[in-house]
Parts: structure tokens; C-alpha cells; sequence
């Protein structure tokens, strides 16, 4: 670590602070590293289910006057985690808190975001309304499905970012290699085309048409990947069969190599052997939500954000820029697993 | 059926009007049984669970401009029940009903109604606003743990009582013998003093104290029981412990036969064999809650609600009083399973 | 006073802090011994009536940026004592305070908590929603009729508790006689036995049925009183006549000494004449509500809540626990009359 | 009665409606002829006191998809009358009403409209927030003290206006005479302009300035009454003090004859033995609060608004222009007492 | 115009209803064309200027009961057009109106519907939320620019589609050609490929990288164009700068006739005389903005979307699917100029 | 300067605090006044134009956790002035600011403050919704049209006084003449009779009738202006009809020298100039809108309300009483241009 970080670090830590954490169910690991990042305690709470199957939440230490902030991923068992988050914000609401943050690493629901036929929810708006109704006065969020959901929210949302961390990543591996970066769908061209222009890397883009919910299948394909190392990149990886079709179509055109990476590896159904199956190299992948023992070896490689979220924490207590956070990246480490 | 009941029906029928009734996962049986009771099909939606864990709805006819009625209870995994509630509610807010009104015979998380320790969450008022801002216009439920629920909500809430259909019963069954009617607990004392005035009977009550969560120890008692026939009565059966030790204990004062019964039959745990194996002659309960096929024999008698509910929902669309409902209320029938 | 405490309050003083506290005309005493114990001056304001009836209220110190507290119970002229209340918190709104705490020890409207027929008024929810629409942002009350009242609510409510203080009388008072703790009706049973598991006391019940609103008439009675020293709790003293029947009847089943302990002494009508003609030997309450003049001799004695919210007010300052208020209960000083 | 307003009356008839109009108990004279004048009965219903101070309410007849109309003017015990009004309005929208208009002839607090010093409250906005908050989904008044007080609702006002129907009685009375009307202070002056204008009348001003809250004292004044005859229009009498100063203001200035007229006959202290007593022959005032028994005798006129109110409704009820009300305002009778 | 439209026409027509379209200033031509179709008067009503500069806004016929719908896009003077439409939509709701639908068939502010940087304002939502709470009920648009759009309303929000009309004229006019669909940006891709499939032709795309607001530059492409017809879709066209690039760069690709189409309009500065000059064969817009004099010819061919517009409104009214409209659109005449 | 007051500003200075200003385009200067006479620099933002009209919003430094204050009359191009303030609110609101005031010096379309006629909007209600939706908690404004405005918001508004700067001016200038106030419409009288109490004045009014909006005809008169020194005084002045038609009147009845003032010089079309050639000696007025260069001499005499509008910011930052700024007023300097 330079001394230029460890001095600022030392200005602005936590540590004596009226910051509090908690976490959910849903992904205590992540919560425990935030805390020791940043040398604090993981606030004390329950979170357990009566014999009726309702959730029960307790708040085991005082909060008063607290900046408290709570940290669950909607994953695992979604509602379950959804439910648990929500009485959580109203417990310490009731207890006078001085303020709310919901840190929401993986934001359920995302996928949710319009109405493609008549008829459905926008779930993912009716959850903005309803954290902020429960009690949050702010989100914290990482790498949101679609960014138009920023503006679901009438409270501030920090919307961080795991690109950097994979540039990096990718940076340091790939170093002399001709890379191509291939957007899986066509929804996440954008994204691609923006990593892209950052790794200096061209551009590659598969289409697919989809006939059933989760179920995806590659039609078409334009650039060019002949012999070239590939780097798929997409926001996040649910059973993997995006992946793996996206696999084998580009090693019929020829492609070298296959790296794969993404923000959020739910990893669903038989998506972890699936991929250890396929022609992919290696997956790239956050920890934004629990990381099941079975893909903690083999072709997953994981960089945590636990720092990324602690240091926003940081910047939001002492009111400095939380956008600048993107500008020194490279200089504070980032743990793997 | 008496004539004057069939021809209030037939001239304050739904049948054509623009009434609407959907079900979620929880408890079709009895949205169905409630659309039978009113000749109206079952509006045709979708419930299901995507890949990565998300709860879908879809609601697969038109609703603009209906009175759209969603029934479902909070129970059966809980949170899953609650989400898909609110997911129903959201998408017919989006698709420009004309009024929603969530049907939720069993209203979850109830029991958390008030904070007994600090830091704590008072779930039964989060979700009572939560509904209210996906969209829900009023509530019909059926037996709030607590009246003063009711006051949760700025919406008009109608709470409508199964305890005339159990004194309908229990006055026809034990017609001529000496009844004692049993609180099984101190919160229960209104509620069964009601009760035992509605059936000229005496009353006992039993004072428990709860050292656990859901663990129950019947510790006290007052009252006569000596050879007369008893009838506990609570509002809902979770682990069935409360009952039974009740039972236990009136068979030491000398009870004469012992029947029980209840709003809401959760049956968690062990409840059915416990019971079964149990001093209680019969368990009479309501099917606000689904009914476990291995309950629907032995010891438990049900009175079904669907027509109640059925009729409470033709009333509020003509406009009719529906606290007038429990007045004529031995004039319609009650299913049985 | 021992010296932690005195340390603790010396730490903890709000002497020169932003805290100021304000009176209604409805119970300036209270707000006066509130302040005194805390040193602090009471806030000049105004609270008076035009010549056309209509409240006028003018807060007669700078307010800008100070955690104001207003002390008001709803009783009196009622309606009057609520609009002043309304109309001082409108004002200190609209004067850029910091905080506004609505300090309520008798919260009144509270016994029409529900419906009890079809279309009445729930004025306990209508008034906590004007109480937060008028601007107040957390209250402070004391026992009130129903805890889900609390959930009425979307800001922080602290409900204190006078049970610990009429305990710690009784305990002294009645050291070596066997107790019974009588509930004069089936909704205070629940209160009943909790005072009687701290006491080690038995526990009896009176149960009344209500023909007229305020006429009770007492008809049955559970529990052994014979030759035992009787505690009649309920949560408020309103014509007394449910008292006093209880009294009747308890000396009817043999009781011995009479006595009985309430939160709120409204004291309506000819309340204080019948209590004292009555066989009831002495009747403890709280003051928070004014005490005529005619009660503050003979058989009432009076414990002042003064020092409990005063309390209140200093935790909640400085973010401390305000539930471990009742751990420490019996080391600080309970002012009486 | 003109056989074009019979026809209008008859095609547009409340009777056989929806409409239900309910009375609290500031003024039950006015809304009984309303109802009269429509031909409706009057909605049972009970506003009394309980024994604890508290309003008590029953709406006593099913208002189920109805749309209510409440009267109540703000006056005589000011706050008891506004408590009546929010419980009457919570009772009718917890029970499922299809829409709820407020009747409020005098808008009491409505002098409270701005701050006129700092830390004061704005009465008349607080309270429109708590009309709306409590479920009024419009509102009908007479002309309010201040225009500007529609825009402190955000549902829609009706601001009838009294002012052609004295215009009508000046008309007739003082046919032939040479007429000034007199503001009787500065915050007049737009209305008696209006007046003036309308009657083809000059114009003259009294200011005073007022050194006490209630107490005006006449200081000056511009126009010329010498010899004419004289009408002070004011909006409300209170105590009737500006009034009289003003009359004796004008016989100095060598006025003839002098009428007074206003909308809100208030009539607080002695104001009606005062007027007796003054140099002014008549005034004239609508029933907009309850008159007492002693002014309905003497120098006092009453012009009734029931039918003003009357054909509000029926115009709300068809969606008829309201604001047409006042082109054929000459047409329909106008009962006095 | 086949017969059974004839019919369903007939049978769901407006003429006679309470329905009411008013125009703002922005495009009235568009709401006199939406009312011809439906045979409707345009209600009458005033948007002009005070002398200070401020919008004055007046309704001149009555609305009471009415489901007035206001057609405003918001273009040419931007804030006038926006301010316009609030200050009307606030007028007719508090004119006592049934219901209140914004028509905006160009959505302004869309493209700021995210936050890019820090401290920016997600202006879409802020205006969503103001639309609202000036009292619009629904939201009718064309082509949002995002569809998440949708979601920042909680307020039904009907989306119409200008891309079958698009898909229609093309499909006759390139019948036998060998079509690419070209997205001029990576933002656009989803669309353009859902536009391809439905057209079954090949898709290729534009990259450029935004260096200034405005500014767009292209800069790299994807696909294969050589000889064939090229239809490039965007969603506007602001100054053309976008789609004149994409021309030449395509023309460089080999890329045979050229075509372009989009949904709105705007055409800044020189955007029309720029395209006129490019190599750019034909432009196909719809009328959701005004259509300046010098560009109702040349190459620009323009298809109304007035039709479109009056059958959602006439579904809207009779409660009809307004999904359905897009299955039989070939069915009914689009009008163009 | 006084020492008294230089102590005082060091004490309370804002040099170091968090306070930020920012200034939108309708009053830059006024700002940078502001911003000096407090020594802090003004905040860096971007207000401008997007090519498709679109206001383009961006705060050009960090505020996290700052007392954002945003200085924008609602004058010039009212709408853009007008949108601009609502986007820069809501980008520093989506920031984690602290605090927002929205300093509106000049509160555009105040004169819409109530319905004149049905179906008109009420501009100043509506536009005092939106500031607060949009996230300002705190307007501080100078001399509002109505001072009922402030009852349209729910947050603290400090409307501010220019008058006592005037008085000043005017004791000097005129310290030993027989002055007269003028009033030159009905809806001015009481703000000039209270300037005329506090300059011991006399009083005159003129009458106008306005027959077309903007377009006002002076009518009639009472006062005495005889050979006496004239003061007109307005709220603001738009086209200056008003002004000169009062003063060409004012002359006809014999009056001397015509001086006139007021607080928003909006000068619309040939105001300047009309009041240049008209017999008024000398207009005084302040910088709360941007003054013409044309303006900046001749006639025109202005006196900044840049002290006024930073001492308040001052003491809403310490939280000194604003409401005595009035009461030290001519302590401290006030720059003319």
C-alpha cells in the first residue's frame, strides 16, 4: 500500500465513528470484509424465521444517532433476502437512526426494469418505492442491470462500478495479446463498447433471440475474432448458457482463446459445470453475491469489492466524491478470494 | 337455499359486471371455490419463478377499467406469498384497472403487530403501507390477530369474522350440553369472552408464559371446567403446542370433552400428529390458509370462508353494507371440505 | 441520589445544549417539573384564544436549528388541548427547528384505536397521521391504551412505561402480604398478568359488559381473592365507576385491603367523590394529566412521571438507549406530590 | 319560482341520487334546509362527547359508494366543530364512500393565513393539509377572508361568493338613493371596489390600526359620505367593534343613512347589543354560522345561502359550470329568516 | 377502410362521450388531426404570454366530470412547451375534471434519463414526478427513448410504437430488395435488431464515441453492406450530424441506396439542408414534433401518428387492450401529409 | 461600518463553513454581490443549452454533505429561468447534499395566486409543489405579491423585505417634506398604508379597472396630493403603465414632485423609456431582477438587496432569527450600482 493511501486512510477512518454495519442473510461474508477493511465491528443482529415461516428481525445493539448501513444482495433465496432487507431498514428506522443506507450489491429484480408486454410489473420500480417507503435514505449498488434505474430512486443512489477492477485484471493477463471484446446480446453492446474502448481492444457483438424466459439461444454474429484472444463481457452470468453458446459460436469463427467475465455470477442451476465443461478459459467475476464452495477453484477467478464498497462508505461519511472513486482505483488492492 | 337468498343473489349477481378474480400461489383452492360460489371464471395469470430466483407474474387477460380482486393469503413460504402479492398488485396498477383490492384471508406477519422489545420491526404496518403504495385500493381479510391492524391502513380495510359460522356450529353440535368456552392465553380473553356471551356460555382462561419465540408453557388457570364440556378457542394454530398443553392442563381440572377451535390452521411443525395424537375431540377451523391433504381427515372439521368472502366481495361492488353481512349470516350455506 | 447517577447526569446535562422544551395550556405543571429536573428553562410561548374562538399560538423565543419538545396530554377541553398542540408544532415547523418531538403522556383518542361498529372513526390513526403531517417527527408518550398504536405511526414513538414505578411502591408498601393483582376487565388481563409476574403476585379477573359507552356494569369474576390484599390495575381512571363496581364486587368475594393504581386519573364527573367514598383504601396514579385540586389529598397519591420523560428527553439528546430507561428504574428519584 | 329553474330543478333533481348530505353539530339548522331545498333527508348521524372529553361519531346509515357531503361550518366552539369535521370525514372515508365534499360556509382560522410575525403558525394552511389528509376530496366555502387560501388545497374548491345576493337586497332597498361604500380597513379594499363597482356606488376607505389582536381602533379616512347614504361592507362581524367605530367615524364625516352588511355574522361578545345600540339602521348578513336567537329580531336582516350551497351540489352532482351559479343568481329565491 | 373496422368504430365512438382534447401550443396541428379522426371538437382553450413573460393558461369551456386529454410534446421552445402543459394540466384539475392523461407524444428530456457524470439531474424523472404531482393520471407517448422510462412513473404510462407503421411502408416500398438495418450508435442496437428480425433483413452497426454534448463522431462499424439497400433506424434526429456521418461511412462500406427513418424529428439547425445535401435517398419520420415548412418535402416523407394516437385514446375510454393495437395496424389508414 | 457590526460578521462568518451558492443564468450577478459581500466564491456550475433545446444542468464541484444555496429569480425567459432552477435542485438533491435553499429573489408567476375565473391554474400553488418535489427544503424569497404564498409551501419561507430599505432612502431624500404615499391600485392599499405609518405619511389610492390583462386604466382617486411630494408605491413594475398613468393623474390633482418605487423592476417592453419621458422625478427599486443597461441610468436609482439576502443566509446558517434582520436594517451598508 503507498503512504499517499495509507495517510488518507488514517485522516478519514471510521474507526470512533457513528457508522454502523449490518448484515442480512444473504451474503455475511461480503459484510464482514467491508468491516475489516475498514477496522470496524459488524454491527450485531438477527435475522432468523419463526415456526410460521415469517422473518424475525432484531437489532441487537443500540442505533440511536447511528449512520447505519446494511448490507444484502437480493439473491440466494430472493424474496426471503428482499423481506429480511426491508425489516431490517424498519427496525432501525423505528430505533432513530440518524441515517439509512441500503448497500444492495446485486439489485434482484433488475431485469425487471420495463414492461416488455402488457400486464407485468415493473418490479423493479416498485422495490425503488418501497425501500425508500421502509426507511432508506440512500442505495449503494454495484454495476445496476440497467443505469435508467438510478432514476426509479428520488433518494441519491452510488451506482459503483467492477469494470475498472477487470480492466485491470485483463490488463495485467492480456498484456500483449490482439484482444476482442464480445457482447453476448445485443442489450449489452454499450457496456461492451466501453470496456472496449478502454482495453484499446476492438469490438465483437452476438445476437440472440429469445424464445423462452431463460432460455437464450445465439443466432448471429458480426466482427471479426479469427485467431484472436476473446473476452466476453456481460453484466451478469445466471445458468451460463449465453456463455457457453456464446462460446462455441465464437470458436466456430475461429476465435483463439476465451476469457469470460462478468459482475454478478449467480451461477444458477448447472451453470458452474456447464462452464467448467466449456471451451472458456476463465470466468472473471465479483463477489456481489455469495460464491458457492464448488465454483471456488476450477476456471472461476474472483475479485472481491468488498473494498470498492467500503471505501464509497468512506467518501459518503466524510462527503468526498464518491465519482472520484473511480479515478484512483488502481492504487488500493483489491483482495481475490 | 331459502328463495329470498336466491333472489337477493340473482338480482345483485356479478355475472357480467366488470368483477375480476385472481389468484397467486397461495391458496387457489379457495379463489376458485370463491369464483364458483359467484358462477364468475378464475382470471387467467401467471405465477411463476424465473431461473435466477425472481418471482414472475404475468396477467394474461385485459383489466382496464375492472374491479380486480386478488386473493392470497400471506402464508405457505411467507416472503414468496408476500412478493407475489405485490407483483400482482403492480402489474394491474400499471395495466389501468379500475379498483384493486387485495383479498388476504390470512394476514402474514400479523403477530409482529407492535415493537415487545426495542429495535424491532413493526412488520404487520411496514407491509400495510407497502401495499398500500403498490397499488392496493382496500383489504378484505378475515380475523386480524389484532383489531387495531386495521388503523394501519389509510385504505378501508374490511375485516370480516369466521366466529358466527363456529357458533353456528358448535350451538347445532353441543346443543344441550354445559359449555365452558377457554382462552388458551391472556391475548385471547376478549376475544373469548365474546364469544362465550354470543353462546351463553361460561368461561375459563389459561395464562401462559413465553420464555422462547413460538414456545408457549401453560402455567396458570382460572376458572370452572369440572366435568363440562370446554371448547378452546384461539385465532390461529402455528405449532399446535399452545392447544395441546391447554388440553393437558383442563383434562387435570376435570374437563369433560375438549374441542378447539380456530380462525387460521397454519399447522407448522408437527401440528396435525400432534393434535391427532392429542386429548382434543375435534379441531374446527377456517380454510383461510390451504389445508394439508394429511389434515383433511381425522380430528379437523372445516368451515370453508369462500363464501363469506364471496359475499363480502358482491356487497362491496353493490355498494351494500357489509357489517350488515354477519346479521343474516345463518341464512347461506358454508361448505364443508 | 447516588453518585453514578449523579455522574451520569452531570456527563450527560442538557444544560447549554439546543434543547428546548415548550408547554400547551393543557398540563403546564408537567412541562415545569420536567424542566426543573432537568435545569433547564421552560420555552416562552404563547397559547391563547382570539375573541372568535379560534387558538392562537406564538412561540416567543428563537427557535432556529433547536430540538424543540413540546409537552401536551390530549385531555381537558380535548379538542383544544389537541389543535393547540397541532398548532404549536406548525409553528416551530415553519420556524427551521432542528427536531420537533410531540411529548403526549396521555395520548387521548386513544380508546377509538378501531372499529368497533361499521363507520366510526379511527381517531387514534387520523390524529397520528395529522400529528406527522403538521411536522412532528418523533413522540414521546406514556403507557398508551393499545401498543399498536406505535404502529400507527412512521416516525419513532417511545412509549414509556409507569408500571415499574407503581411496582416499585407496592413492593415497598405491601412488603409481606399476599397479593392479588385484579384486572376489571377482559382487555387489561394482558397488562394484569404482567404486573403480576413482576410482583409475584395471583391473578384475578372482573369482566364486564359494556350496555353504553362509559356505563360499564360488572358481571363475573374469575380468580380467589378471599382474605388476600387486592391491587386493581387499569391503564386509566376515567368516571371511576368501573373502579368502584370491581371494589364492590372484590369485597362481595372477601377480599381484604383494597387497592387500586392507574397510568392516566382523568377523573370525569364525580369520580373523585365516588373513589373516595368507596371502599377502595388509596389509588395511585401517574400525573400525566392535570390533578384537580380536590385529589390531591385523601385517598390518591400521586407518582410524577416528570422525571421518566425528563429522562427520555436526555437519552434521546444523546443517542442512548431509551429502553434500558426501565433497567435502572428504581435508582432515580420519583417526585410525589 | 320561474317555470325555466322548475324545469332545471326537475332534470337535474338530487332525489333518488347518491347523494348524501350529513350535518356535524356546528350548524344543523343550515344544513337541514339545504337538504330542504333539495329535497333530500338529512344523513343520520351522531356527534357527541364521551364522558372523557372526547368527540364521539357514528355515521348511522350506509354511505357505500355515495358521495357525501358534510356541512360544518369552523365557529362556535372552533375546535370542537373542526375535531367533528376530520372524524366525520375519517368515518365516511374508512367506509368506502365513492367521494367526500367538505362544506365548510365559514372557513374558520382562515385569518391565520400568513405569518404576520415570525414563529407563528399558518392556521389556515395546517388545516387544509388535515381536510385532505383526513380523506375531503373537495371543498365548498363562502367567500373565504382570503382568495389565496384555494391555492393551500391541491383539490378542487368551490369559493362561492354571498356578494349578489346582498347586491340584490341593496339594489331594491336603496333604489334611488345616492350610494358610498365603505371599506371599514385597508385589507378591504379590493372587495368594496367590487362592490362599488357592481352597484354603481363611490367609494370611501377607513383605515385603523390595530394595537391589540381583536382590537381595531378607526384612524383615518379618505371619500366623501357627506350627506349620502352609506353601506360598510367588512367580510365577518366578530365583536362587532370595527363596525361601530366605523359608523360613528362616518356620522362625524356627516354621512346620512348607514347600512352594514357581511358575510359571516360571528356576533363574539356583546357585539349584538353594541350594534343595537350604534348609529346603524340595518345589517345585513348571511346564515353562514348559527345565528343566536337574539339577532334574529332588531336591526338584523339574514339572507339564507342554504340555497346558494343547495345549487352548488346539485351542480357538483351533474357537472354543471359552478362558477355559472352566480350569472342567473337573481333568479332563484333566496329564503331569510 | 374495411368493414369491420367500420364497425368497431362505430360502435366505440367518442362522439358523445365526456371525452375532451385540449392542445397546448407545441403541435397543435397534431391534436386537430387526433380529434378529425375521432370526430371530436378540439376543446377550446388559451396558451399565451403576459406581458411579464410568464405562460397564462385558460380552459374556455367547461370540464367538470370531463376525461380531458392535454396533447403537448415537449419540443420547440422546450420549457415553454413543458411549463405550458403543467400550468394546464393543473388548471383542468382543479376544474373538478373525471381524469387527467398527458399526451406527450415526444417524451423531451428523455435522453437525460441517467446520471453520465456526478451532479448531473436525471431530468426525465424529475419530470415524471411533476407531471404527476401537477395531477396527471396517465401518460400517453410515442417511441420513449429508453423505456425504462416507463417505470419512473407509478402512474399507467402507454408506450405506442411508431415501428410497425415504419416496418409497413418499408416492407411495400424495398419489397424485393436485399435490406441491412443499420443502428447509427451502440445505444440503438436492441432496437435495430428487433426492427431487422421483423423485417427478416441483416443488421450492421455504427460505433461512434461522443467527445462533446452534441458532437457525435463515427468511428467504427460492424457488418456487411456491400451492394445492398440500407435502412438506418434511430429513434430522432436532432441535427442530423448522426445519420449523415452514418451515410458516408456507409457509402465507403459499399453500401447500396440509402435510407433512413426515425421516429421523431427535431431537426436543429441545419439539420434539414444538411440531409437534403447528403446521400441520404429518402427520410421517414413521424409527426409526434411539428414539421417546419421546408421540410414537408424533399426527401423527408412523413406518417402520421394521429391515427395511432386516437385508437389508443379511444381504448383507453372503452377499457380496451391498447396492446392489441399494434396486432391489426396494418388494418387502419395512416394519414400522411 | 460599525465595530459592533464588524465583530458580528467575524463571528459569524462563512469563510471555511459548508455553505455553497450557486447561480443559475437569470441573475448571475446578483449572486457574485451576494457571494462577495460574504467573501466566499460562488460555486462552480454549467447552466446551458442543448441542441434540441434541452436545459443542460451541471454542478461543477463535490457537495456531498453541503448547505447548498441556489440564487434564480423566476424573470427573463421566465420558463427556462424557471426549469433551470428545478434541474439544479434536483442535481445537487441527487448529490447528498445537506440542505437546499432556493433563493427565488423575484417569485415568478406570483400574481397567479388564485383562481380570478374557473378554470385557470394556480400557477404559484403549483410551481411552490414543485420546488419542494424536486428536493428544495427552505425558499428564501424578497417581498412576495401575496404574502399568503407562504402558506402554499409545506417548508420554511423567508420572505424578505425590501421596504425598510426604501424607507431609509426615502427619510433622507425627503427628510423635511410633506409627503404622501400613493397606492395606485385597491390590491396595493395595505402595504402603503403600512409604508406610510413607518415614513409618518399621509395616504392616497388610486382605483383601477382592469379591462384586458397587462392593460390597467387608471379610474378614480381619493386623497389629497395638493402641492405635497408624492411616493408611488408598487410591488413591481412590469410595463410601468400603472406608474405613469398614476402620476399623470397625480399631477391632474395638483400634486409636486412624483417619486416612485418598488421591489421587482420587471420593465417589460417600453417601460424604460415610458418612465423616462414621464413626469415621475425619480424610480427606486432593487436588483432581485437583472437591471437593463438602458436602466442603469437616468431616472433609475437601485439599491441592492445583496446585504439583505446574505445576512439571512448568514443567520439561517447559524441559526440566528431572521425576523430581527429587520430590526438592525440600517446598520448595515446597502450598495447601489
Amino acid at each position: 500500500m503507498e503512504s499517499a493511501e495509507a495517510e488518507f486512510k488514517e485522516r478519514f477512518s471510521l474507526v470512533g465513528s457513528n457508522v454502523k454495519i449490518f448484515s442480512g442473510n444473504a451474503h455475511p461474508r461480503l459484510a464482514y470484509d467491508i468491516c475489516r477493511y475498514l477496522d470496524l465491528p459488524l454491527g450485531r443482529s438477527l435475522a432468523s424465521v419463526f415456526r410460521n415461516g415469517e422473518t424475525r428481525i432484531r437489532i441487537e445493539e443500540t442505533v440511536r444517532g447511528k449512520d447505519v448501513y446494511i448490507v444484502q444482495p437480493i439473491c440466494g433465496r430472493v424474496n426471503d433476502s428482499l423481506v429480511e432487507l426491508l425489516l431490517m431498514i424498519d427496525a432501525v428506522a423505528r430505533a432513530s437512526v440518524k441515517t439509512i443506507t441500503a448497500i444492495i450489491p446485486y439489485y434482484g429484480y433488475a431485469k425487471q426494469e420495463k414492461k416488455s408486454m402488457g400486464r407485468e410489473p415493473i418490479a423493479a420500480k416498485l422495490f425503488a418505492n418501497i425501500y425508500t417507503i421502509a426507511g432508506a435514505g440512500r442505495i449503494i449498488t454495484v454495476d445496476l442491470h440497467s443505469a435508467a434505474i438510478q432514476g426509479f430512486f428520488d433518494i441519491p443512489v452510488d451506482n459503483l462500478t467492477f469494470l475498472p477492477l477487470l480492466q485491470n485484471y485483463f490488463a495485467n493477463k492480456l498484456e500483449n495479446e490482439e484482444i476482442v471484446i464480445v457482447s453476448p446480446d445485443a442489450g449489452g453492446v454499450a457496456r461492451a463498447k466501453m470496456f472496449a474502448d478502454n482495453m484499446r481492444a476492438s469490438l465483437a457483438i452476438i445476437f440472440k433471440r429469445r424464445n423462452r424466459p431463460d432460455h437464450a439461444e445465439a443466432i448471429d454474429f458480426v466482427g471479426d475474432v479469427k485467431g484472436k484472444t476473446v473476452v466476453i463481457l456481460d453484466d451478469m452470468i445466471s445458468t451460463g448458457g449465453t456463455l457457453i453458446e456464446a462460446a462455441k459460436l465464437l470458436k466456430q469463427h475461429g476465435a483463439g482463446k476465451i476469457y469470460a467475465c462478468a459482475t454478478h455470477p449467480l451461477l444458477a442451476g448447472s451453470a458452474i459445470k456447464d462452464i467448467e465443461e466449456s471451451d472458456i478459459e476463465e470466468v472473471v467475476v465479483a463477489d456481489t453475491v455469495p460464491i458457492p464452495i464448488e465454483a471456488q477453484r476450477g476456471k472461476f477467478i474472483y475479485l472481491s469489492v468488498a473494498p470498492l464498497i467500503a471505501e464509497a462508505i468512506r467518501r459518503v461519511h466524510y462527503n468526498l466524491s464518491v465519482s472520484m472513486l473511480f479515478d484512483w482505483r488502481k492504487k488500493y488492492e483489491t483482495s481475490s478470494y
